[in-house]
This record gives C-alpha cells, structure tokens and sequence, in this order.
C-alpha cells in the first residue's frame, strides 16, 4: 500500500493506492452513516455495489455518463436524492466512477448544507492520475466545460488498480497522457520511463509518482493563482480541439497530447512524440484549426487579449509563456493535417 | 461612517454604515470592470440603476423575488448572465436587495469559474442587521429552506439607511426582531434600548451594535460548530411557524419573534414580550401546531432524535439545550391561541 498525504492544514487527506482496496471501503472510509454512492452507467455496477455492501445505510444515486450530462440538472437530483434521504451534515457522499462522477459528485457535497463529506474512488486511469487531487469540483453550463463549481478536498481518495482491467485500451492512454505531462513538464526520470516504453508495466508506480508531481505543485498552490498553471501544459490547444469535435472523435488525453506537441520547442519536439507513440497516444491528427482556435481563444484570452499558455524547451522544467491568437495559428500546422 | 472590519484572515473584509452611501458605490467599491448588479422585482428599481451608473462594464439581471424563486433555476439564470456577457475571474457581481437576492447572488458568485468577487448591498432591515454577516449563501430544493449553498464571503458590505425608508413598517419590524434577538442573548445595554421602545430612533446605532454582536459570533465560529448557534434563538421553532403557513401570512422576524417567546423562561417572558410589543411584533398568533412541530421536527432533528435549541433565562446570556419533540410541543401553547 502506497500512501500519500496532502497537506493542506484543516483540509488535508489521504491518497491510498492498493490493488483491491475497493473491498475495504468499509476499512478504509468512515461508512458508518448514511452514504450516497453516486456512480454513472458507464462504469460496471459491481464497483458501486461493493462499496454499498459496505455502508450501514447505503443509497445508490446513478446518472448517464458522459459530459453534456455533467450540469446543474444532474446536480439537482444529487442534492435531492440527499434531501430525499433526509442526510444530516454529518452524512457522506462516496463517487466511484471517472472525473465528471467525481467532479459532480464533489460539488453536490459542497453545497449540500454548505458542506458534507466526501470521498472519492476515480475508476478510471485519467481520474486516478488526475482529478483525483486538486479539489477542483465543476459542472458544464451551455457548452462551456467546468465553468462553475468550487474549491472542495475529499476527506479521502481510494485508488483500486484493479478496477483499470476493465477499461479499454484507448481509455488507458487517456490517463497515461496526464501522467506523461506531469513528467514531461516537472520530472526527467519518470519521463525515462515513458521513454523506454516501461509505463504500462507499473501502473501503481506511475500513479504514485503522477500523484506526487501534482501534490507538490496543488500545494503550493490550491486557489490556482500561478505555478498550478503547469497543469494545464498541452490543454490550452487540447481544449481547442475537444471541442471542434460535436462527439467523442478524440478523448481528452489524446487532445492534450496533441496540444503538447504543439507546445514544445523543436528540438524536443520528436523526443516527446516518440514516447507519445510508445503509449499509443496520436501525434497529429485531422482537425478544424479554424474551429479549435475560435474556442481556445473563446475560452482561455486574458483581458489583454493574451492567451497565456505553458511551454516546454527542457525535460522537467517549463515556462510560462503570454501568446497571441495567430501565434498558437502558427503552431496547430505541427499537428494538424 | 461607521466601519465594522469582519477579521477573517484572508476573507477579511469591512462592512461600511453610512446614510446616502449607494451614490459613492463607485469610490467605496471596485467597479471599475464587468459588473453584474443583482436585483429583484420587489426593490424599487432606482437602487440597482444607481450602482450601475457607476460602473465601468455594468448588466443588471433582476428576477422576480420571493421564496419561491430562491432557487437552483434561478441561480443558473444568474450564472448563465455571467456566461453570455463573458464574465471572466477578475469580475463581480454586487447584489442590490434583501436577504434572498444576496444569498443567491453570493451563491452564484462563489461558483462561477469556482469564485469571483461579490460585493453585498442589502436594501432591508432584515438584510442589514442579519445577512450582510456570516458568510452563508444559499437556495432552497424542493420546500426546504437554504438546504444548499456554500460558505463565502463578500468583498465590502455597503448599509446606506436611508434605503430604509421605502419599506412598510412590518418590514422593519421583521428585521428590528433580528436586533433585538442579538441583544437579547449577548448585550443586556442594547436590549435596555428595546425595553425604553427607542429602538427605530436611531437606526444607524441599532444596525451597528447588532453587527458588532453577530461579528463577534462568527468570527470564532465561521463554519457553524458552535457558539453560531446562539444566532438560531427563536428559529427552530421560527421555522416551524413560518413553514405551517403556506405564504407570507407572518413574516421571518414575526415567526421569530413567536420563537423566541417561547424559548424564554418563565420569568423573563413578560419582559420579552413588552420589548417586542415596543416594536410593534406580535406575540402570540393562531397557528396550526402540528403542522409547526412537523416541520421544525423534520429541519432540526439530530442523528440521537433531539433538537438543539437556545434558551434565555438571563438577558445577556444564553444555554444551548438539547430537547424532544415532546417538550417543545408543550412550549407552543404560550404563544399559540
């Protein structure tokens, strides 16, 4: 068992990483109360009902996975299933499913009462390496992705490798891209190992090392005022790109993996889409760069009309760098057909 | 001027009371980029258009008020608003109205893009004295009052009283029971005020003394642990009264006052009573006690099946007592007919 600790005063919590420690929810978590496991139809509902198994007084809450449902009508019938219930502010919410599960569920327990606990159990490799620190809770409102929502810890987070078997091949690149941006970005000898084409053979080890890069930066960081802007290497184009597509043509990895390709100096440039390659990530692919630009520039423009974007020129390290619209033009032609 | 600064760490911000100060809205605060002015259709509208011609960018979004509309259909009107006139972190939102407009317009401003700022100018008594401290946003869910929101707080406060003057005298009263409440339970040389009926002589006075009592209060217990729940004098049972009606037949502070009565010790109760009749509250009226008890039984209820009241038998003071149902149906004949 691998333990990582956030240390962040009152809020702090424990990141728990353990093939199997699903099973021992009832160990690990304080289910004692009434728990409202929320989950979504995407994930196997073995993983939900092991967990109630668990509870002394559990509720199931489901909702149809996917992100045009990740708004404040799903959220709604959170807070009333809750309500329903009759939970007190001393009962809990437990997610087990991907980042929009955990995203909404962190924001339902946030408002509920103005706060009840929360813990979280990410079923998927992207929400292990990544959302499952940050307290960064959301829902969408009209198109615009994660546009409302609130700073909120878990009390805890349970990380079951295990439950990764049943993803498909595409859907564990989509996490590893996250992880290999943290290395790429902060850490050289974790990006050896992408490098080398070993990630896939220590899932744990990745995930640990992963959690460890963005715990530092979270840190220092929580309200993302500056260094947490590091996150978002490869997601200023990635975002751009997500959404000129009306479907899920291309998952969010795979759109960050794109955009950090375009982020990155040339001299670099092949060393990171050779390792983007070795775990199966697509280094160029055909997209509406009129469109992308449209929305990244929609999205993201400071009031100076910049848009401030992440770059790499060194193996672990990076800067921060203030762009036009026509400069990132000039860059999706290395990606795009 | 009077100027209470709430000692909050890095939340800390002033509270300014002054008569005439909405026309220096544009000094006292920073409007001097994308404002939303939230009002509703019940205050007089030359209020929210003053702020808004001091703003540098200003929208005004006004709905119709009422309990009923405190909701998450609102709220997300509200934040779409935000969205369409492109809103971004540096902006804000100041919230012109009484204590349902600026508890939904600090909900809405802690949640879009995870929190921007807001400034709070309540234009009631109610509002002035009571929910311009303490932080807690709020929407109702289904018929439950203020069951979601979050803890934030505002950037400035701005109490002009001369706002005062366009509400009927029950309006005043409902907010003057929150005073009296304050002092009441921690401030026997105010309550000296309300018992010589020189309460509504000197409003300024009144406002300020009860916000140093609610200040007091909420800085040592931000999050409602503890000593915050002196604030609920009078409410459990309040909200009991309040929620058998099924509209407006008394208002808050009536319901309140009702509540508080009963919660009084025998001794003091005629004091009580002379002190609100002074300020022209009622003191006993015709409601349906079932119904009360089922309602505040259902809102209050802990985990071990008994509600946490406040009690006075010693103006000035107070004690937290945990009683049945049982025992608080048999305080409601002192107030019911």
């Amino acid at each position: 068992m691998r333990t990582i600790t956030m240390e962040l005063g009152p809020d702090s919590y424990d990141i728990i990483i353990r093939k199997g420690c699903l099973s021992d929810a009832g160990e690990l978590l304080d289910l004692d109360r009434k728990v409202l496991v929320v989950s979504d139809d995407k994930v196997p509902s073995v993983y939900a009902q092991t967990v109630l198994s668990q509870c002394a007084q559990g509720y199931l809450f489901t909702f149809e996975g996917g992100e045009r449902n990740k708004n404040l009508s799903t959220l709604e019938k959170i807070l009333m299933s809750l309500l329903e219930h009759n939970f007190s502010r001393k009962d809990c919410i437990v997610a087990v499913g991907g980042g929009i599960t955990g995203d909404m569920s962190g924001f339902a327990a946030s408002t509920y009462m103005r706060g009840i606990d929360f813990y979280n159990i990410p079923t998927t490799l992207l929400s292990q390496v990544d959302s499952s620190i940050g307290g960064k809770t959301a829902v969408n409102l009209s198109s615009v992705k994660n546009i409302v929502g609130s700073f909120y810890q878990p009390k805890r987070v349970l990380i079951d490798t295990d439950v990764l078997r049943t993803l498909d091949q595409r859907q564990l690149v989509n996490g590893m891209v996250e992880a290999l941006k943290m290395a790429f970005t902060c850490n050289s000898e974790l990006f050896d190992v992408f490098v080398q084409g070993r990630a896939f053979e220590d899932l744990e080890y990745i995930i640990e090392q992963s959690l460890l890069i963005k715990k530092n930066v979270v840190e220092q960081d929580v309200r993302e005022n500056g260094l947490r802007k590091v996150l978002n290497f490869g997601h200023t184009i990635g975002h751009g790109i997500e959404g000129s597509f009306l479907d899920d043509t291309l998952y969010h990895g795979e759109c960050v993996a794109l955009g950090m390709i375009a982020m990155t100096s040339k001299e670099l440039r092949s060393t990171l889409t050779g390792a983007l390659e070795k775990i199966k990530s697509p280094t160029h692919y055909p997209f509406d760069k009129a469109r992308a630009l449209e929305i990244l520039s929609h999205d993201k423009k400071g009031s100076n009309g910049m848009i401030s974007t992440v770059q790499v020129s060194e193996i672990g390290s990076f800067e921060l760098v203030p762009m036009t619209t026509e400069q990132i033009a000039g860059l999706l032609d290395t990606i795009a057909y």
